[in-house]
């Protein structure tokens, strides 16, 4: 950020008065302009006792796989987001979703909501961003061509939890060198 | 948002090439500004069957009730912005905190992740942001002075959970006229 986002002024970097972080000031209206944390939104499609993921068609890592996930919009819901993500990115539809882990990433400034639910029907395909969409058993998950650590990191949570029967709400944080 | 952050000539609101929403986007250097949901942060502290509360010392809402709550920040996960607000608000320290409730307030793009857990020691005080701050048996929570509807509902939702003696992670949108 180098110039005011409400009067194009220039700004500083300063803590403000009553603060204790700093942030982009304008040096001419004063706005403090705040960055905050992104929320990236996901969903593990469930059909059959198989999984659906997409291979990207986007940088970055194109050509990797990954559930479908995005950052949300203002105005939609957490669940919204979900099942938004889901049917742009695999067009498929799901359902009764439930939350499944809150995974933040402190040093990027972002923190996951993945949820999971089963489809409505086997019907999808590649939405713009995916070069293809696949069913994946849990043993067949491609594991060396995961898209991010932190959608590695969910997926090993489910297949536990699955092969464990007992699902929970995981909360967890993710070092630095994993994402 | 009137002017780029990145090259400080006028914006323009318009759904960029491969997009499906507006955004801010730069006439001259052509960035695109996206604007995305803000995370809340609040925890719901416990000592001995009482919750503390603090009352607010800032606007809005100013005299009136919460939990303590604020936005995350980047560079810490979840749990460390719920123990940093729930220290900063009432000078308590929570010690292994559960996410207890994520409501999503879509019409004015923020996230509630709330937490709860028990206090290390019944010592708590005052905040720069708090007037007092106070325990509370949960039949004396002060209903008609709780600052904001989202922290009303996240209140109901643990008292029905501590009278049935089951916590859930709550999953739950509020609609407009109540936040």
């Amino acid at each position: 950020m180098n110039y005011c986002s409400a009067c194009g002024a220039p700004v500083t970097k300063k803590i403000p008065a009553g603060d204790n972080l700093p942030r982009f000031v304008c040096d001419t209206c004063q706005a403090i302009h705040y960055h905050n944390p992104k929320i990236v939104v996901g969903c593990i499609p469930e059909w059959d006792g198989h999984i659906l993921l997409c291979r990207r068609a986007i940088e970055p890592k194109s050509g990797l796989w990954t559930f479908p996930a995005g950052f949300m919009e203002i105005g939609e819901s957490t669940e919204q987001a979900a099942v938004r993500e889901t049917l742009e990115e695999s067009q498929a539809q799901v359902e009764r979703i439930c939350l499944f882990a809150v995974l933040s990433l402190p040093h990027i400034g972002q923190a996951y909501l993945v949820f999971r639910g089963p489809m409505g029907s086997p019907d999808f395909g590649a939405g713009e961003e995916s070069l293809e969409v696949q069913l994946f058993s849990l043993s067949a998950i491609p594991w060396d061509e995961i898209a991010f650590p932190v959608v590695k990191d969910a997926l090993c949570r489910y297949v536990d939890d699955v092969t464990r029967s007992e699902f929970q709400v995981h909360v967890a944080t993710l070092p630095d060198r994993l994402t």
